[in-house]
């Protein structure tokens, strides 16, 4: 079929390549003129037969709003537009509204694959109307790997629901890993680190694919000394644990793992100061008093001292 | 080469009989006499040739215990004993140096597996000195998968300990899949939360052992009705929040899985009560008051009602 | 000074009236007009003197948002109006701006007290110009309690900012009680529970006005039986976490307490039907194999039972 | 009555002044001859009249141990010895047994109140018989403050168990706080953080001792600027949650707060090694690829992905 893809960075680009090496018919538009086969957005229009279908893959956050709202301006009633960058799920409703009132449908498609995905497939999680996504099959039939990776969710928004959600579990696996990782090295009497994750990748039921990632890191440097223990979150982490506050969800294991990536960045805890900052109070060092000024020590019996302040008698 | 195994359960028949398939030569003993070969570990230790080896495969704690000390007493000098059961790396090391004074070897050994071992070889994780663990190569190299599954990990305690923190890891990784499904399920907007688990079986960053699991589970129960929001966890759950508290490894996504586990198994959480029993202390109700009593509404402007308790005068 | 109050409620009512004895000329406006001094918030901005203060004493979302729109309608260039309730502290920038383009002055303001409140003050916590807050300074000195109890914490919103955080942190320290509860009554050794917390009232680091407010609801029931282990929570302890996400700081304490609530909710854990699940996908007892099903027993040797997954091969 | 104090350190010491203080008759031992009123425990046995009385106030772990132990094979049937230090309820089990053999009673003892102690009174958590604890009444009415501060827990090591759990208690709080902070410290409208913590000493749920000793200490540096992130923690903290998991009893906030000062004392974090070279792996630099390498940004759509890995084929 006919598609319009906006945005042929490495993810979009590679798409169209595989939409094209599938037999489809993909008009490119890029702010980039040196990839792009039309010069304008609404030279895109004009080149799309109706009704269109035009796939958004540019920046999550105000690209997509601009490029969204621009085309929405430019489309027919009948077209449909969808968005396959790693959009907000409440975004998608806006977007979906906005379109909807001018009855041109909107689909979200969350997209897994990276690089790989030109040969081996993009798995796809697809939000919308059945007769939109039923519109859009041949597409995503093409791009979806040979097995499995593509699933249509819901309704407008459940793609990147599914995307997010898929996100937030991939927090929480990597760092049931990476603490694995830590009391392994920590522990007196295990001196072959590496070969135990290695050794777990055949008959246990931690094989995964983030295990052969990690075995991967650790033939390359076996004791992870070239690193920083320092991590980034993207969106999706955060977006996880606000729709779960949202939804009275407790996610204990998915929210630690994304503040272990806050607290990675961290110099110094702001919050452990305070904690130091009590400690040295319990010792009375500020306080005036016969007795002057006395440490904590961790283990000394009746460490707890308490001066009688103020506010409490 | 010639093995004694004590326990033929589910795991030690399966694994005796994978050896004598691998043509070892293997002598069980069991309590129950219909399907072991010797009478007593008296007679077993007759019928080894020294030096012997011996491998243990009882349930963990008092019967593991009861077993190596009473090998112990008939085991000779340069005999060698494995534990292949779910022993506590600490225990390992008390039984390795019990036995060492009697100059008998000890290896200990993590085994994962199951029923699927007989056919597809176990995960082995081993401790113990290098020269004990070559020994007992031949043994370890029919028992193992074709490819990986096998590691000496240092140690005595070593193979127990890698076990134990594959367990750990095995928390997080479960209770991370169980939090991502609890969301979807909240979602108003994702309606095939069974097919985006299918979907997500390729070309994704959570792909694994688990996850296949978990779609085959989905498979015969869509909304998981038949069952009840109640784990147990095993002693390896506890084990790695104990190493990492005796570490100092701060592992807040597996003890978080420990933790839901636990909370799982309560009709009423006790905690809550607590929690419940302040709110209504907020509310004033049991004071006696001229302003009488005032139910707190989670809402209500100036929810928090402060009243005058007698020790803060 | 003249001020004008609207929502004459358990804490406006009570508020315009310590205002009143204070000597300052409040008009009331209700709903209700069994307790309103004017009939409608139009008759309201008719009886106040021009510049006018109103402060705003409604249920937070809709209704505040409603009120502040309606009365940005009524009010003049140089009145001021100030929010009481529990607003989100964005809301205040949204009201702020809006309000400031019609050059009124908005004060957000965190109250804490209740019933109490009326006798010895209320708690205040104030977010707005030097200049509104200097002018709204005479209201504040009668509503505070005698010592402390007021912040100017910063620009509009940094009121509700803060009295937000003061609830987080509200819900750290209350689960921890809770947990401390908890461990003493699944001990064995430990038998006076309530005594020990009676205890800790004197010469303690934990003494407080929360573990003040335990004691007295052990005194009316020891093992907190008449409880259900179940607790609401309100919107601060949420928009706490969701704050923390927002500024990539770590909570880990604060929000693992506002989960504990949401758990506590819940007849049966979602997520632990999942840990069920995969708990049973690993005795295989749904795979047809020969050698049949298998329970997994939590301390049986080698109990991680790994199938054959297909998509594993 | 009379008594004998070993251990004459900064609690034992003020401890015994306090006694004195209080008409009792007090034989003291320490190592340091200077302040010993006798040369040896032997001597001090001898010193005092049958059935004896004798407080132990020394470093937890093996000082007690071994104090324990000497006066056990010094002291006679119908003595009472008292563990005053920071010992484990599970070693009191142990010393419990070890004298209970020899018919010499035991008593053990939590203490808190430090050099403040001496004339404010010692907050005493006491575990024994009804027995034992009616003989060293006078003492400990003697030794606690004036009101409450006194707590027959239960059995023996119910003293320790109770005050285990306070201290666990306390780092709950004490982190709420620090997170509270944190959160203030990182938002763009609260500019008076000190003033907020100052306010919130009257009329507020958060009100108490700790909040006292933070606004002293923000008095003193108000933005913790002379502090550096890192706290200790103590054997009381590791014990409670180590209690926590022997009685399946879930703690996640008491656990987050000693897995936060876990973390405060590492320069760089080991498990985020993990979670940085898998993110790199993500980005497949290491993969052999005719699309070369390419860096995971975390905003790019399609962020994720997926090389095929050998061994997932």
């Amino acid at each position: 079929m006919q598609i319009g893809m906006v945005g042929l960075g490495k993810m979009g680009g590679k798409m169209a390549e595989r939409l094209r090496r599938g037999g489809h018919d993909v008009v490119g538009y890029d702010r980039d003129p040196a990839v792009s086969d039309v010069s304008s957005l609404k030279e895109l229009m004009e080149r799309l037969q109706e009704p269109r279908a035009v796939w958004v893959m540019v920046p999550s956050g105000p690209p997509t709003h601009a490029t969204i709202e621009e085309l929405g301006n430019l489309m027919s009633p009948g077209d449909i537009l969808v968005d396959g960058g790693n959009s907000h799920y409440v975004d998608d409703q806006k977007h979906g509204a906005a379109l909807g009132a001018k009855q041109i449908g909107f689909v979200d498609c969350g997209v897994s694959g990276g690089v790989w995905g030109l040969e081996n497939g993009y798995a796809l999680m697809v939000g919308g109307s059945t007769e939109n996504v039923e519109r859009l099959m041949p597409v995503f039939d093409t791009l979806k790997p040979e097995k499995d990776g593509f699933v249509h969710a819901g309704e407008i928004g459940a793609g990147h629901f599914a995307k997010m959600v898929h996100n937030g579990i991939e927090y929480g696996m990597m760092q049931a890993f990476a603490e694995g990782w830590e009391l392994l090295e920590a522990s007196d009497v295990v001196t072959d680190v590496p070969g135990a994750f290695k050794s777990w990748r055949t008959g246990t039921v931690i094989r995964s694919w983030l295990l052969d990632l990690l075995v991967r890191a650790l033939d390359e440097d076996p004791a992870l000394e070239e690193l920083e223990g320092y991590a980034q979150d993207s969106g999706e982490g955060r977006w996880t644990v606000q729709a779960a506050v949202d939804h009275a969800v407790p996610l204990p294991v998915i929210t630690a793992a994304l503040y272990a990536r806050f607290a990675s960045r961290q110099d110094d805890s702001p919050a452990m100061k305070v904690v130091a900052a009590l400690r040295n109070q319990f010792g009375g060092h500020a306080v005036t008093s016969k007795e002057g000024s006395v440490a904590k020590g961790a283990d000394s019996p009746g460490a707890d001292v308490v001066p009688p302040v103020e506010a409490q008698k």
